[in-house]
């Protein structure tokens, strides 16, 4: 069974997954960055890249590799991955960050807002929200630890998927900010739930 | 003014700064990797690896770089390094991690409990403690995103101060991971607080 939802531009979905079940997240148009924040079914365990990159050994993440909670628990497995690159150092767009780096005065669509709006509908409170795996975003590290944003690798109708380690509340967004996509203004994601 | 505290071995020491103070943190042996936690006075900001990453632009951090709060504030500015790599990547060591990759049946002294129990004492609910500033810990991305623990730059004496740009409570640990201490027992730090 699967069933196939558009996570519309600039805004963001949240979604309950039972253990076992897959997760795919598509970028329809290609080239499209969003942000992957996931809570234990009880809230009592929030994805964490610190425990992930420990675990994983390793900053870059893709199939094969588990996305670790801050109680040292498996969340996800990157089951399939047509891209091969998503970055996990950034923290969500906010509307502080809008501020700050693109001088905006008026309130921007954030992958911070939308993430915690969408963890909310789903009777989650999100506290301080972490890091989000950001799909599709492709950063480099340079030798001298430097940060370069380059276009995102994902091409029309490129996919992640990812199975639920255990019962989760998982919020997926389309991320506004146009550095991280190429430029572009931002693109609707689409998600699958697809069951084992 | 200032006020030499020790941080005891595989322990961690709370205090409160005001806006202004420096906080200096000495290895006095060498080679001995600790962990900095920052929150705001009244708890509602802390620490932010992902926002300090975005705003610098980097992931290793020196003299002249500022640490961001998880509302993008600014909370701490590296005034004086002696030592130029310090680690901000990895989460706090934790019981689970000494299980997970130590392979510990029994409890194991570990950052995240030591600076948790640093910031209760000073009337701080940490919550989930977000990553660390981790002090003289040598880790190094390679250019496939793999990291490799290298022995702490640190020499005896050698230190950092921070400067605090906002009122906060902070905690200080020695870390009691030998694999981030060169393979050596964990041995106290030192800390200092400087009037303006």
């Amino acid at each position: 069974m699967s069933t196939r939802q558009p996570v519309p531009a600039a805004s963001a979905i949240g979604l309950r997954i039972r253990r076992g079940q897959r997760l795919r997240i598509i970028d329809p148009v290609g080239g499209q960055s969003g942000d992957l924040m996931a809570y234990s079914a009880d809230a009592s365990e929030r994805l964490s890249n610190g425990r992930s990159f420990d675990y994983a050994g390793k900053i870059y993440f893709s199939s094969g590799d588990v996305l670790w909670s801050d109680r040292s628990r498996p969340m996800l497995t990157i089951v399939d991955d047509d891209v091969g690159r998503h970055d996990f150092l950034y923290a969500a767009c906010s509307a502080q960050m809008y501020r700050i780096q693109y001088g905006m005065t008026q309130y921007h669509a954030n992958c911070h807002d939308n993430l915690c709006a969408a963890l909310r509908e789903l009777g989650v409170d999100p506290g301080p929200l972490p890091s989000p795996f950001n799909l599709f975003m492709h950063v480099e590290v340079d030798a001298d630890g430097r940060l370069r944003f380059l276009p995102p690798k994902s091409r029309a109708g490129d996919a992640i998927v990812l199975r639920a380690e255990m019962d989760l509340a998982v919020a997926v967004s389309s991320c506004p900010a146009s550095t991280c996509n190429d430029g572009a203004t931002a693109r609707a994601l689409a998600i699958e739930l697809l069951d084992d």
